[in-house]
């Protein structure tokens, strides 16, 4: 809510277009909704254009039924993440044109048809195949949010020559996404090679002293590529998110 | 090095123009300079569009000297960071049109004028006044980078409608650096203030359960912000080349 | 145990009133019963003015039966926190006219009508709908140790109008009980927006580098805003206790 | 700002008394001053009613200057804790009426005579002598707030007898700060003595496995007494700062 | 093997009493026993005193059933700490005469009825009904191990009249063994109340930032009271070999 | 690739005897084969001398089905780690000539018999018989790198003599692979033994502040012994890896 | 106070010999004098047979003349720890007969010539040479507390035959403080050795991740030893105060 | 002491060579020589061939002139790593023909030219300029164990073509020890380029969340590239005497 809205409704209260009574309850009534378990924040995708996102874990089946029908009424896009199958096969059978992705545990419910509203390509990068999980969920993720995206798959640092061979597709893309595990060195090699902006994401991929990714986390926060910026472990929709944000033409 | 100047190299080779010894040579002949010290890497302006930057600490002076040196014969800008007091009196006598910034212990050499080829406006928000040092390394970095930047200063949540009557501000920027300490929490509250990127810093400010920052990482990587992206502690110079990624506009 | 009464005890001594052995056993007769694998602290309603409360986790059902059905007799009233559901089934069907919150993971065993003795409201606050199960255990302790109590639901700092069009709320509060999990960030918020006592409670909500609510407990610790104070993660039944220990009257 | 003032100033809006100009200015203008280096929020009184605070460490002598000169003016009264020796010395030259406590490291500038506007008496206790000046930051922050303090020093777990001798001055107190280092076992006895809030304080007082005042955190945040509420390491300010929020009236 | 054995070995050799190659044999031949998968060490009972000891953590119940097999033929007492139940009732099929305890989750073999050698009584304390497991493991040992044991359960430093009320009964033992989980506070309390060794057993015990037994042990680790020593997380097993190390008299 | 090998590449270039777009695609095309789900790296038998081997954690079955396929075909021994008991039963129905260790939870497709290529004997000693997979897995791997192994169980510090018996043993190894758990002492006392390489293998045996195997790790990293080095925890096969890195003739 | 005492003191009362107020009095005034800064424990002599003892560290010079004074007007034997060398030669100015250790920051000030009280001989054994500090705090507190002491300097495990030749002097000892840091291993070996007690001393001897002897305490927490032992990092005070409870005969 | 040996001392005695008392003193009598501070190992130069080897640091000055006396007199090659520049100069003063690398902070005393023994060339890598120290360390101490060293400074991955131009240096080497600090990702490249023994050593060198090189030594341990061993952090000296341990001919 800018000056120039708050100028437009003080004046109509000058004017007494609108009376006081109504000026104190337009400054106080935000655009969310109270489910009484959730307030439904409406007005984000006026706020960051993007669609409406739940984090599905730790939520009963019960309050995503509630938040996903409120949800659905607007007739706005929703992505349901880290989903377990169970919810999602009992979710998907209440809204049956949404898509669950057992990899990504994503849950998808497209009620207005995704534009390619990115300038340039995303590129989601993993050094294994065992960090596919979190390199989907990033795919997933970016795409229903209007970008271009495109991934390449176990080209960790232990065969250096795998990444330098593609070079070619490093240089296309306007933002990398690059997602290791073990000691998350990935990320340092690619910032090293390209200008671009590199968003590391940390996974648990690994054992014993790898600590559930804290090993692949502090790696990547202390990358020597200058300018690598990282989020949590195992967030591809975190990255996703912010590589939206980078792609997306700011007006 | 990409597949088009390969075939270009090769093609001389085919048709003679150059020697097979000359092509070998060629090859394995990348842009660095071996100073025994340091391996100078004069090719990353080239490849990444941004001045020589040298990290200071734990550097001698002896060793400061021999790399400046080398870089500034190449009439490139050149940024140390991280710079005590001591050694930069010393290399601002060696090099007197260089600067010295006290607060964010930064040395510029500028032999080429900056020029703004950024796209948007950089703004750089920081919590407290303790964490000045931190924001001024990131917004000289920043400029020398070639980036309109804006500064504002002791916006901490606390005091959440310092930050509110700033929104105007916000919403101009092209590019938001937020830097706090102790719980770091400020990130999460302009992450959802607007829609583009934002880089948190974590700031070693704080005492007792902060650890020197930890806990104002950990704030910012569990985010509840969407899209908010991290980088190390104190490192406003690690941001402020994650923004101009961003903001340079690719080519 | 004061002087006064220690004095009262000591002249009924002297008067010839209680005999030495009568003396020695009154003073070491202090009032808690011993069940063999309990010591049960009857006094403790006297010293703290509370009901019985049992941590049920790591009890068996043998040990809860004996130590419920003893401290049943005393006609108290008695919540047994932690209490998973099969536990709690099988003792629901002891005492037919406990109630369990299958939510709050609370049983709640009533035999003196509850009497609201505190002296304002307090408002137990969460950031997110993955946080009410603390909050229930927060909102059910406080009610049963006497306290008009209300709740507010998903009001996280990345959203930040949600919580600030209830500040009409926030004021009338006498204490805040303020629940969050991922960077903890709300306390600082809501610390800074009243003046009354805030009681930050970190949740294991998050994953990756939250750790189990660590990072919502550093953020907490490090809050900017003054007078914070904070419990143990996920502790609702700690902050409920707390708060009451503030809302009633000293006399 | 709540919903009666704001309804105010949209009538006289209404009514033509101000312009709508005036009227977003008089919304945005929220009642801080910007100094560059610092946002002083001199509403805080108004919001909290506290004196100013200002956290001395980190802060440059010229920054301390700036801001306690800026916040002098208003006539408030003006406490820094965490100063060291020599920039103290400094600003007593400049504010001679002011007082700097070696122990607590704390300067006091009292511009209007303190008041005791706290309901009961704050009761500072300490487990050692060592953890003296954490107790007198608590007592002097404490007092200056408007409380009557006292303090009891260097009765830790290992001598239980010294506690227990003086539970008369323990059932006395309104507030209880419980201040301990090393295994921080104080505030599970004083919590189970009392009924009244209890305030624990960790302090960096230790060795080896102490980590500098992590070993008494967790003990205190682990305590079995319940309904006890911690605060940072050596935070005696913040301790203070949250028995003031308990022992104000709420009015 | 001291000086005196072998100064006794080496005169049957130079008396021609023994070969070269049997004083090779016997010099080389330790008492111990290869299973292949474990190296049985039969001259433990000569060297320390004690039963055959196994942790049965880890092992298989093939692995279990070899090693017990082979020991029992030795005619020995056998301790299995840390069985689960499923194992132990194949085991106890096998040795009939075999005693399996479900709290502690030890199995006993005697082959030898166990004589009473420890000089002194050992107390077994516990802060709470949780910690029960532990100590029953404690009190199983030390009993093995040739010692009379008490036990005093749920005597937790909250309730601190609970310790106090039974003074006459820590007078009498020789050595403690003081056992508490959350913050672990109780053996700083004991240790300050009897002049005789105190073996702090921390349990994991508690929630959140308990850590499993993180904090208790750090409690203990710090404690205040001079001369409290410690063992590992949840160990009674070892709390209870360390006491009988103090109470057999050395000869 | 080294440079004889780019010279003679060229050389064919520049007579003319392959075309430019060949060479570019030569130079490109790098022995690795692109599965969509992992780049398997055929070369590295070449550069590294080894079988291929898989990581069998966190890869579905069906990942692994497609992987070990495309290996086999290429006719070399394939080795997968760390693979669950029902996945290697899918796997050897596939395979029926593979064998699995349920020990050392490992699968091995021997297509060319294993020759010893190894200039000396590899002894891999454990501390006890919890370790017995690690090791198993150590010795699985150095046989079917090609090397002569022999195992040594149960010689833990705590029985000395048990393993200074075996001086022998240890004196004709040609590298020593120690494994252990707990505190992980078994290393340094080795090293100090002998004068040829000692790997260092924690394992996640112990409970408590072992922390599941860290305190190990720590105890090997900072082994009193000089040269000792570390893998891992649990890490048996690269421990394996290693040894033969340095059993293997450099040619 | 016991029973017995409490019996006695209650007839006196009934017998009228002392009046109530007196009693009240002498129930209340538990034998330890109030110096504001401390309360010094003279009773603890009486409770547990022991010299005062003052913790140095974090005292002031001031605060410790005042305690030390107070400590000497009863005649007592008086010893300082972790004393720093320019306090103890200002305290050793006050008090000419005391003396300063300077390896083991020790400050004895010997009143009562010290009788041997203690059963057997305590030996001290520590690692390497940097151990020293720790092994002399260790010696000095278990002489002066009554006790017979050797000490075996730099007998670490990587020289296991240093250990192994001195098997008789381990033999001869009634209790054994066995000193190490590294990997702490010493007293897994030592406690293999001997059947007495072992009371093991993590110091902070080693760089790198030995974090400051966290290394060492684990390694010792995991002994591989049945019955050893655990004090806090380079606690040689608490060691020997643990070992002197050991010792002393109880009676 | 291997089992010919001790034959022939046995025979000895047999043959009445040697009296019962000599065989015990012998077989007591190992080669090392008590000097109070310290038990000098003259037996490990035939033992692992090596030098003598003082570790510096925490050692006195005094110290150190006593062990490097006793050291000298046996005519060996002396190094003291981690020596201090104030020690070493003193040390220089009283064995001129010593030197001192005040980068390395090693003192060698050769006293026997060096003869280079081992079987192949080490190759001492690391990734930047401020890792020079250890890089130095591990240099000089390799060399003085008798090998054939080669440096290679400042290759880091962010740039990774510096390293891949050298990839002919690294196919030379029988042994590489691979030096990082930060994220520490070098080794891992490397191990995938190279089939020889690597060495991986974590620095210090880095910020923020490296804490002090933890970052890079859970990078390390997590090496993604099989067989990559790692030392403690900035343990250059360890990495050396391991690379000897490999180099050396074993007989």
């Amino acid at each position: 809510m800018n000056n120039k809205e708050l100028a437009r409704l003080l004046r109509s209260l000058a004017d007494g277009q609108i009376s006081v009574d109504d000026g104190v309850e337009r400054l106080k009534q935000l655009p969310f909704e109270d489910l009484g378990i959730a307030q439904i924040d409406h007005h984000r995708t006026l706020r960051q254009g993007v669609p409406e996102v739940v984090l599905g874990e730790r939520k009963s089946l019960e309050q995503l039924r509630i938040i996903v029908a409120a949800m659905a009424k607007q007739d706005q896009n929703i992505l349901v993440t880290r989903l377990d199958n169970e919810k999602a096969t009992a979710l998907c059978n209440q809204f049956p044109e949404a898509e669950y992705d057992i990899d990504a545990r994503t849950f998808c419910l497209i009620q207005q048809k995704t534009k390619i509203t990115g300038q340039g390509k995303i590129l989601v990068i993993c050094a294994g195949t065992s960090d596919i999980p979190v390199a989907r969920e990033a795919a997933i993720t970016a795409r229903m949010l209007g970008n271009d995206v495109e991934e390449l798959i176990d080209v960790g640092v232990a065969g250096i020559h795998r990444l330098l061979a593609r070079q070619e597709l490093l240089n296309e893309a306007a933002v990398l996404i690059v997602i290791a595990g073990m000691e998350g060195a990935l990320p340092s090699v690619v910032g090293g090679l390209v200008a671009v902006p590199v968003i590391a994401v940390p996974t648990s991929v690994g054992y014993g002293a790898s600590f559930g990714g804290i090993a692949a986390l502090l790696g990547m926060l202390n990358s020597c590529a200058s300018g690598v910026t990282v989020v949590n472990i195992d967030n591809g929709f975190g990255a996703a998110f912010a590589a939206n944000r980078i792609n997306q033409k700011k007006n």
